[in-house]
């Protein structure tokens, strides 16, 4: 049976959702149509204000709606101290562990040679321009403790030149192989803690 | 840590859609920001498209998007064969059996009298009018199988005067106590094919 068009492209627009697939995208659509008209409207506008205004910060690159996002422009953060993420989920698992208070930068991924990910596709360029003005102590690397991440971590520390600029790796608290965004806030208090240096 | 208030949006807006907590919500609303956003524009082009055009057909009062949905305009479909069912999720499981060739009308729920439903709050009178116009010979109680389903059914069936009118349920192939919309179709096949007389 062919639903009618407009239906049948409701399900297979929320099939880009992650873990959504078809059953579950049908179940979704019908109920948003026939029992909450009014958050599928809410929904339908939070997400063309978020994807129309939503872009990156300019210091830290997380995602943000301003130009400076709020932790960025929060002057009572420790600027000397910056910790290199890959997504902007992950700044959000190392601020909830509430054992941080410097800043962030995120990279946008990881060094993939396999993808054809290589440093001009990150924003280390960014990177090294802020670690070159002078202003940070330490660079805590932060990225994945996978394969890639590590190989990530260990290049930018390569590309770092400056001996007043300490550079440290999260410790290996975190399990090996994981995803940072679905590890406890334990855990990662813990890998900060016990940071090791690189060079 | 909050995040900026139209990504807090995002996420509790997403929230609406059946089976979505806050740590899925997140992760949809990073992933659609992240990774998909031209997925994530057309989702919520598809949803505002839907929410503002989307009605019910009014002879079956399905889902339609046109003032008559496809399968009432079918001309080769058996106008004297109806069947009754809640909603239109029914429909298109009944129609995935591909063993029904008659019209569908949906009645918008079940007769629920703890939940302050009644006759007048379904399209039980709609109903009723459809089978006064004579065209109807068999009329086909496919509520669910649960306590309010039953009572729908058997209430509908109390309604029906014209002895010329066969009034059939569904016969209990399906499980009791579930939900129509997720029994297999060859369970739902058998249950149609083996509906017995009410009246």
């Amino acid at each position: 049976m062919a639903f009618s068009p407009l239906i049948e492209q409701l399900i297979s627009a929320l099939r880009c959702l992650p873990g959504v697939g078809p059953k579950s995208a049908q179940r979704m659509a019908f109920h948003l149509l026939e029992r909450d008209r009014t958050g599928g409207a809410q929904l339908a506008d939070a997400l063309s204000a978020a994807i129309e205004n939503i872009g990156r910060c300019s210091s830290c690159r997380t995602l943000s709606e301003s130009e400076l996002c709020e932790l960025c422009s929060d002057a009572s953060r420790d600027r000397s101290l910056l910790c290199v993420l890959e997504t902007p989920m992950d700044v959000l698992a190392v601020e909830q562990t509430g054992g941080f208070n410097g800043h962030y930068f995120v990279l946008g991924g990881h060094l993939s040679p396999i993808d054809g990910i290589g440093p001009a596709d990150l924003a280390i360029d960014r990177l090294l321009t802020r670690i070159e003005s002078g202003e940070v102590r330490e660079l805590i690397l932060a990225t994945n403790p996978t394969v890639e991440g590590e190989a990530t971590a260990h290049f930018i520390a390569a590309q770092i030149e400056d001996d007043n600029v300490k550079v440290t790796r999260i410790a290996h608290g975190v399990p090996v192989g994981g995803e940072l965004e679905y590890v406890d806030g334990g855990t990662l208090a813990h890998a900060l803690a016990g940071r090791r240096t690189l060079n």
